[in-house]
């Protein structure tokens, strides 16, 4: 970290300063210019904000050279991190480190026929893992919000039918009781910088799908994954699902350049969510296609037999049939990329 | 709710489609023009979607007439609902309904003498209530992650000494057992829209100051209103904190015309917040100025004896005797808009 | 057009209001429901905005249901429009309608053998089209800002010495007498909405290369392109080169969506700046790609021999040698896409 | 401005550097720390991109101390700006340095009788200034384009009955020599970054008042001050319009808080516009008080007759009375902010 120093500042005061910034466990360089004073910071600077650096009143500006995470950074772990988890058909799947991960189902489960029909159709359109929401963050108190705890044994009922392995959200650390069975936990975007509960991840031994906030900078994600990683639990997938910007015609806009930049800046996984993102089911296609051609290791994919009568997001859920047909075009992308399927 | 009906759909087809929605509990109005069949939604739409309405086959645009939120909703609730809290010093304060609040302290309670000195001096400036952070969300897992229960008892410490009433974060719902001598429960924007959070506050009979998600839209604001109060609990302050815009030199953008729009569209009282939106102290004058004269009823203000030093947002932070001169001429603004301090 | 009609409205205010609108060339179908009034506008309602209409105290609320633009879109022209070029040396290059077009340069000319030198190499590695900056926008008016004439003519050199069409940037209309042996105008980002330009464009004879403006919306950039169309000049290539959004990591955030989304909505080829869009080269090639995968028509890519010696925008360049890769990788990607190149 | 070095630049490699950024006229001061080599840069800057540094391969990260603006920057020009105006009716007009400017009228000029009247209206009320647009830009090329050169004559008559010096938005350089009896040329904010335009009027000795873009930064807008300046016209009166957000109650977001920053940062008057800004007639009031609460220097305001019949903009233009109200209310607060009227 380099600190720049306002004109005028004396000896003593900087002096003061520099004490004042040791006690915080950095050794401070200090270089006096003929018309600027620079500090640089030596050591662990993770723990000092540049924000509280700027309220001093010698201060004029601050660079931070080292990102402020340290276990989600590639620079301290410069091998990709592989997420394995082992389905109960015996089958091992990957998420990372070479291997794409296809998530698909509906937006919310509904029923044991829904469920189950679902997780049958994109198994056998070549699906790692079935995805299906049973607590649901719903902008309106009025909205259906989701099956609920039943909804939850629907979709493990999913699994027990098919061997995928299931991923879901939680939406409150009460509810991390229930997912003994779940083999992913995704955390939403709503909750991607509720601290708390990341902090309860961190003690938890599962993996976590962490999903980008709709205005969280690149940054704030990785800083989100660290508040996990920092409890000890390493597991994490991170998944872009578009930014909110000015732009209407979609949802939100993705934003397929945070694939290159996670994937150099980290070594977890990154997944991209073109269904939230556009909420647009023709737009689903072409932005999986682009989310592969970007370097993505992973997709998640809302599919749902019969939009038209969905619970939940049917504007932006495509048919078993048109997932099939996606999935045939994205194996030649992905040999394109060298990802195993 | 008004539904555009695509060119080409057959008489069976609209038929079918009103059926639907008249399960869903409104009664369909059908209007069919040369060119142009419109369908008109009357009764309560609050629970229907327009995005799930776009995924059916039929549907070309939807307009939504009324807003999604009623309990909020000004239309049904013409009056200013006012806050009043009885403070342990005797005096009864009030915010909203022509009455000013002014929150002021620091951004976390750090020790004993701090919480009761800024206390004493915001108190004797004219402030009507105390804020304070005890469980703070921090961006980084590695930054002071305030005080906890300490923080707690030291604010209630500083409630007794002064009799200001307390405003706090809550961060999650475990904590609320520890928030009996808490006068006003704070939702921060990261949890804006935490849902399951929302309803838990929807049956504690507390004030509730819900500050807008930095990404969140007005409407999104009135409906993290709507989740509290659809459980019961209608004692809301709405706060705006300025919103992510791709403006850098200030932390936030603060949205003052969030200020007329809430009050227009909805019957809660509406403050501001001029130390988070703009990240910088020097703006927090002339903004707390704005904020009164574009309709506020009332503010939230970082007040430390010591910015430099502060533990956190320091940045932002106003001395007591900054905040004295402030509250002085803000007096002459409040008497402009016949606000009562 | 749709226009909902406030509650409360007489049956003469309704008279009188229709016909106001029948006065400006639209009929207006009337349906009065039980609790809802609606006018349903038929005809060509291009002309006709809906903040006006808001103007009006009957009016609650509008909704478009055609497109503003008329010439620009796909509604009234279903088939591709392919722009065709015909080189000096006697190839012929198209851009949409199944072709891929390829321009490359570096941002700025510099020198007669800088420029000869990139074309010459980005026409070994494939590319249809030499791009150079003559007369550049700069943010500064300290900074480098082209060399105008004298660029111009070495970019005329540059094309008779490799026989690549060029692409170059216009910033006023007094300069058009001077792209005679320009092949495609370019209209930048800053000036999308520079109407005064775009009419004089729309009686000039040349393929327009129109880049979306950072804070552009997708309609706003078709509108810009029926501005120029509306003139008689229907050889428009549109341009996505990133918008201006919270996330600062890259210069702007590419908005691939756009992609399927202007396909969709106009006939009009639609080619992506990954340079511009990232401002970083190394983000180039995923970015090219994934363009690519979502659909586009083209690329446009800063290429210069020696980016950190650039004038301008070094850091967003790649060398040749990146160029040819990228080139070679892309036809693998152009193949799944069946586009010719 | 200071450069970060990366890790592992050979002596060799920095000197060289060093001696590349000397060729542009800096001076470098280098400092070698135990683990971080900074380069200081002493001299004037303004001509140094950041963005081209960081195409080194040795640049890690830049700070720039200084601001990139020179004529503009409050720094080397403490006193503000004062804007002149000598009124054909004999009276002097103040702009600036503690004189508040309102200028008020029509969106666009339609007839003779509308912007007499509204001239004479808000004169009545106050006014100091009379706007009106002839040449209109608008977002399709079918809306009401002005009335061009016969809507300038009806605006230089409106100014020779009433005595008010007016505004009106200049859209291309060829239309200067039909301003000669305008008083202040509009930019507007689609032209914020016509650099063209911007160098012509640095050679006119008339004011100008330039709008800032709806996506530029605050630094933007100011270096767009910089090209007017630049070319030796420092009559420039900055306004600030509202910027493109996610939000869409309002057209566009009114950032307020670009208020005090530009008056810190520069000598330069700051006036608002609400109309524009908010795209609503009743949030015209509220704003405008901001405005001047948060320490504008002046305001721009649409005043129609018959909003509902104007030909452009009637959602946003107040009448006559309310203005005439308004402008009442707002004596009150300029009197708090010492602003002469």
């Amino acid at each position: 970290m380099i600190i720049a120093i306002k004109q005028g500042a004396t000896e003593g005061e900087v002096q003061r300063f520099t004490a004042l910034l040791e006690k915080q466990g950095v050794k401070v360089n200090l270089s006096v210019g003929a018309s600027q004073t620079v500090l640089g910071l030596v050591g662990d600077t993770t723990g000092i904000q540049e924000k509280s650096l700027l309220a001093h009143q010698l201060v004029e500006k601050v660079i931070r050279v080292q990102e402020p995470y340290k276990r989600a950074n590639r620079l301290f772990h410069p091998d990709d991190t592989q997420i394995t988890i082992a389905g109960i058909d015996g089958e091992t799947r990957h998420i990372g480190g070479g291997y794409l991960g296809i998530m698909a189902g509906p937006c919310s489960v509904e029923t044991r026929d829904q469920i189950i029909g679902v997780a049958q159709a994109v198994k056998q359109a070549g699906a790692g893992f079935l995805r299906g929401g049973a607590f649901k963050p719903r902008t309106s108190p009025y909205s259906f919000q989701g099956l609920g705890c039943e909804g939850l044994d629907l979709l493990i009922a999913a699994k027990k039918a098919t061997g995928l392995p299931i991923v879901t959200e939680l939406m409150a650390i009460h509810q991390l009781e229930l997912f003994d069975e779940v083999d992913i936990i995704q955390v939403g975007a709503r909750n991607m910088q509720n601290f708390t509960l990341l902090k309860e991840l961190g003690c938890c031994r599962k993996p976590v799908l962490l999903k980008r906030g709709y205005a969280a900078t690149i940054t704030e994600l990785l800083m989100a994954a660290e508040y996990i990683m920092a409890g000890g639990n390493d597991r994490i997938i991170l998944c872009e699902r578009g930014i909110r910007t000015f732009e209407s015609y979609t949802r939100n806009t993705l934003d397929l350049s945070a694939v290159p930049i996670l994937k150099k800046q980290s070594h977890l996984p990154v997944i991209v969510d073109p269904s939230h993102a556009t909420g647009l089911s023709w737009m689903v296609p072409p932005m999986a296609k682009a989310a592969i051609a970007a370097g993505a290791d992973g997709l998640i994919v809302e599919v749902h037999q019969n939009p038209e009568e969905a619970l939940c997001d049917g504007e932006q859920s495509i048919t078993p049939a048109t997932f099939a047909g996606l999935m045939h075009t994205l194996q030649r992308y992905a040999a394109l990329e060298n990802r195993i399927w």
